[in-house]
């Protein structure tokens, strides 16, 4: 059912060190900063051969990064997203094995403009999973 | 420098019940339990189209899962893989940028039988980054 590894999420403290982080002591292909507010965060896409990372950072008030910073004050991985060709069928197979989805349960739109769906991290060995149809 | 992502490494408590979720609820393909003695870990390979998970879970008495696994009992994403053409180069150009590498600083042989070093979590925000030659 998965397809690809989407990207990798990384929030950080300090989206502006770590983008120059990635792109000179790591040298890798390091995006401009993009605004979610739908999703309260700030993006930033790196583009590598095969996969992306993409660096969080807290946008507005009720950014559900905040607490995971709180949390980790100096970051830390905060979810994976993995393709799926069908996300209503992906969630429908995923709650009859017994996987609970964050929310409403409904796709909302994601970063990439596409449906996404959250599952809950303690359902999968205590990795948030986002599922993204594409 | 950094090229492709090679894997996300998971530590799970449980790994044939994880195996067994990737397998069916997540459908994808997943390998056997290998033991890797050096590394204290018993690893599980899932492969995706574009890269691989690592499902990690501790082996032996001084495995370094086993702490993480204290902390984060469900589990957790534990690191980052990121391959380099020339680990010894991508290791003088990173300690040179200021980032630490774990242990003596010099490779080990990986799960995959090729050279990897580890960095700083605290360099990376809060991501434990592998480096592995290919």
């Amino acid at each position: 059912m998965i397809g690809r590894l989407n990207h990798v999420a990384i929030a950080v403290p300090d989206l502006e060190a770590a983008s120059e982080q990635y792109r000179t002591a790591l040298g890798a292909s390091v995006g401009a900063p993009q605004d979610e507010p739908d999703h309260g965060v700030t993006v930033v896409f790196i583009e590598l051969p095969n996969t992306k990372i993409e660096l969080l950072y807290p946008l507005g008030e009720e950014s559900p990064i905040q607490g995971f910073l709180d949390k980790n004050p100096s970051g830390g991985i905060h979810h994976v997203c993995y393709e799926v060709e069908d996300i209503l069928a992906a969630r429908d197979h995923l709650v009859q094995s017994g996987a609970r989805v964050l929310g409403t349960g409904e796709p909302k739109t994601g970063a990439h403009g596409k449906p996404v769906l959250f599952l809950h991290p303690k359902d999968f060995n205590g990795c948030l999973v986002e599922l993204e149809q594409v």
